[in-house]
This record gives C-alpha cells, sequence and structure tokens, in this order.
C-alpha cells in the first residue's frame, strides 16, 4: 500500500454533530490521527472509544494538526469558534464544510486570508452514512495549493472530490444550485406519493417507476444546457405549451383529491408567463427567461 | 423469428400529432400494416412514404384494423373524433394514449363498455424521439384481455409496457403522478442552472453534477415509501429542520441574484408547516402530513 504518507496527516474535526461525526468517524478508519472538539464534549465519547482524540479547548485542538475541518450549523456559528483562534490557525490549512451561501464563504475566506490561514471551502453533496465511501461527493473551491496538499487525505470523506476553482465561493454555489433542483424534486417525490396514495396505491409499488423519470432528468439537463449556454431554445425536444396542459391536467387532478397544489402551481406560473412571453413554440429550457425574473409577489 | 402473429397484427392510429406520428412510425417499423388518419390529412404524408395506408375518414380508419390507438391533446378532442365511429368500433380493440385525467380515461372506458368496444388506456411516459425503443415505457391499464392479445404488438410502442389493473384510470393516475414529480424537477433543473449562471459558471460544466443527485431519488423515494405505507416518519435518513435551514440558504443566495425564487417558496412554507405541526424530528417525508392538506391560498 502506497499510502503510508497519507494515513500519517494528523487531522482536526470541530463540531460533532452528525456530520462532523461521520467525517472524523471517516478520516479515523483511514487511519488519520484525528483530534476533535465539540461545544458539549460528550458528543466525542464514541469517537473517542474508537481512537480519536479529545480537545478541552477549541485553541488545543487546531494547534493538534496542520489540517483543521470545521463542519457546524452554519457560517455564524463557525466563525464564534474560529475567531478567537485566529493566530493559532495562522500556517495551517482550515477546510470549512459547513453548508451556508457563498456569501459567507467569500468572508469567511477574507477572514482567513487576513490570519494567514490557507483556506478551502467545501460542500458535502451526501447524506451521513455515505461519508467515507468512494462514491460520495465533496466539492471544493478556494486555496489550490491546499487541495493540491490535501487532497489524498481529503478523499478519506468522499473519493469524488472536484476542485472547482480559487474562487472559496464556488463549492457552495454548486452546492445551493445542485440543493435547489433537489428540494424541487423532493417536494415533487411527496406530491406524486400523494396523488397516487389518493388512489389507493401502496407507495411501495408506485416507488420504483420514480426511477424511470429520475433518470431522464441528466440527459434532459445535458440537452438544456446546450440551449443554455448558446442563448438559444430549441424546442427540438419538447414543447412548453403541450407541457402546460399536462400540468393543467395535473393541477386539476390534485386539487380534485384535496391535495396541496402550491409547488406545482408555482411551476405553472412560471410556465404560463414564459409562454405568454412569446416561448410557446419553444421546450421547458425557456422557462429560464421567467426564473431570472426576481418573484412576483416578494 | 417467431414474431409472425405480431407483424401481422393490423392497427390503426388515429391522431398524428407529433406523438401519433412517432406511434405510427413504430408500428411501421415493426412490420404492421398500419393505417393512419388525422384531421390535417397532409400530417400523414410522411407516413404514407413509408408504407401506411391513409384513411378519408374516421369511419374508413377505424373499420380498417381489429386495434386501434388514439392519441391527440385531450379526451374532449378524442371524444369528438370516437363519439361517431362508437358502433363501427364495436368488437374491436380501443386503446387511448390520450393524457388527460383519471377521471376522463374513466368516462372515456364508460363510453367505451356502452359501445361493447374492449377498451384500454394508456400513458406514455417518454418523448417522442424514444417511442419504439426497448426502454420506452407506456402504462397500460383498463381491459385485461384487451392487453393479453395485443402485449406483443403494443410493445412495439415501447419495450416497457406494465400493466397496472382493470381500473382503466390507474394509468392515467401513474402518468399525473410521475408528471407532478417530473415538473417539479424541471423547475428544481431550471432554478440550478439559473444561480449557477449567475456565478458565471456554464451550464455544460454544471450538468453533469446533476447525475449524482437524480441518482440518489430513487432510494430516496423507496425509503420514503416504506415510511408512507408504514404511516411512520422515522427521520432516520434525514431531518427536516436542517433541510429547512438549507432550504433557506438556497432563497437567500436566489433572492440576492434576483432569481425567481417562487417554487423554493412553495418548498420552503411545506416545510415549515410540517415542522410547526410538531414534525421537526423527523425526515422530509413528513411533508406529506400538509402534502395532504388542500393549499393554503386556493
Amino acid at each position: 500500500m502506497s499510502t503510508t504518507d497519507r494515513t500519517a496527516t494528523p487531522v482536526t474535526v470541530l463540531g460533532l454533530g452528525a456530520m462532523g461525526r461521520a467525517l472524523a468517524g471517516a478520516f479515523l478508519r483511514a487511519g488519520h490521527p484525528t483530534t476533535v472538539w465539540n461545544r458539549t464534549p460528550g458528543r466525542a465519547d464514541e469517537l473517542v472509544a474508537r481512537g480519536a482524540v479529545r480537545a478541552d479547548t477549541v485553541a488545543e485542538a487546531v494547534t493538534a494538526a496542520p489540517l483543521v475541518v470545521v463542519c457546524v450549523l452554519d457560517y455564524a456559528v463557525s466563525r464564534a469558534i474560529l475567531e478567537p483562534v485566529g493566530a493559532r490557525l495562522s500556517g495551517r490549512v482550515l477546510v470549512n464544510l459547513t453548508s451556508d451561501t457563498p456569501e459567507r464563504s467569500r468572508d469567511a475566506a477574507a477572514w482567513a486570508a487576513g490570519h494567514d490561514i490557507d483556506y478551502l471551502d467545501g460542500s458535502i453533496m451526501v447524506p451521513t452514512p455515505v461519508i467515507g465511501q468512494p462514491e460520495a461527493t465533496v466539492l471544493y473551491s478556494g486555496s489550490a495549493g491546499a487541495f493540491e496538499t490535501y487532497e489524498a487525505t481529503l478523499k478519506a470523506l468522499g473519493g469524488r472530490a472536484p476542485y472547482l476553482g480559487e474562487d472559496p465561493g464556488t463549492a457552495a454555489v454548486y452546492d445551493l444550485s445542485l440543493l435547489g433542483f433537489f428540494y424541487s424534486a423532493m417536494a415533487g417525490l411527496v406530491h406524486s406519493f400523494a396523488l397516487s396514495g389518493a388512489e389507493g396505491i401502496p407507495a411501495a409499488r408506485f416507488a420504483p417507476f420514480t426511477e424511470a423519470i429520475a433518470g431522464i432528468l441528466p440527459p434532459i439537463a445535458a440537452a438544456m444546457a446546450q440551449d443554455l449556454d448558446r442563448g438559444v431554445f430549441s424546442g427540438d425536444q419538447d414543447n412548453i405549451v403541450m407541457e402546460a396542459a399536462g400540468l393543467a391536467h395535473i393541477l386539476e387532478a390534485t386539487e380534485h383529491r384535496g391535495i396541496n397544489t402550491e409547488v406545482l402551481t408555482a411551476v405553472k406560473g412560471l410556465v404560463d408567463r414564459t409562454i405568454a412571453a412569446g416561448h410557446g413554440g419553444t421546450g421547458f429550457a425557456s422557462v429560464m427567461v421567467q426564473m431570472r425574473e426576481p418573484s412576483t409577489e416578494a
């Protein structure tokens, strides 16, 4: 095995919520000497039993390793934890895996630069049980040097670790954009279970049919991307007027069963305004024209 | 080849919009003598050049084959076409692939029963270019006898042809439920391109990242289905309070860039009300509790 250097890297994990514990556990499994800290120290018990070192203070934690990973609720919390130990972090690599907006990632990076801290921002794209697996994706942006030095170490958290560029906000941009897609799709899943369930179809019987829909989304996204990058809405693949008719049928059947229509009504609103703006001959991608407008009732 | 019987089945296709032409083309490719009719006869030209027979009237069309397939804009249109030829359809199999609500499928089946027409209702789950391919899905419900007799013939339209039961509305229930999921996800895709695009990320660069999200949806649907069928929201997989925090970050970043938030605001509304109703310790599946309530501003 050529993992001697990699397993030798000591790491510190700040924040031991469900995700922080999963991260520390993955480092331990990969053989990294791992120091952990949490505001409520009891959260570290299981990790300590597995070989982690419990730090009593943040200062002690961040000086225990050249690579410090922080994963807490948001950047207000991470700032409150890190602010007092800025000087001690100087010369080290700080990887912030807290999920928040790109603006806050950039603010955190600016603060880190002011303290000579080599800063990487990361976005975890998988739930805790998948952490540490080869297919787990964690996106990174920020210091290229920090990523290069610790890429192998960070891959203990997830085998898919794309580096997206020097802008420390980029990982968060990808994260929020992908989560926007995810939560819309999740609401769609719940809607589909509600509508089929209202007809007595067991959810377990219906669920496998969602696979075919999920499977066509990436090729549709690829085709949509071509239109968007060229700035031309072709309508080769689909027609938004037909799609509006389909949406009307779904809404009618949904209302008829007393099921909530708020999400799909918002989708239909975007589609209708896109058609009204003269894009009736194009495909769903032209909804982008309306998506780029602020909400009508903000 | 044991397809002699199958290729020998004459079929009629009524309605030659983009989808109707794709259906007739698939029957022709599979070797079926195919009669076609459309209100605007010119739509048949290309099919006639490929061997289809053009019928001048609906009556001529429906008497040309034991299996009649209709695919038009909605059931109002299909009824207007079929009503005058009810007696001539008697004893034949009518497959209605028009997309509409379950109620209208059931009405159409009742009308067919009154004319001794063996009725199958179908829902096409793929866009026109995929019609005729082994992986294309068309859902069927209604007459079991009609499905059994013509299953092999109908598979010329799509190799995946699940029969969902005797209720002629069931295929439409699956169709609308799956499309509800689909359009929510599509709006999510456009949102994700808008948000990443606002940061200068080319759509083609971003698009491949949607694959990982699309890929986790079917296993999530399967886990959700378990909760729903048991009537227990476990929260083993995820936590809705964390998800609400994530949604708040997405909405903040989206608003900050002047991008439309209507769809995600509706999702957040459902999530917030679910938490307010006391489901904060559970996962996203508990949104079902709110989804089963009519819209707040209907």
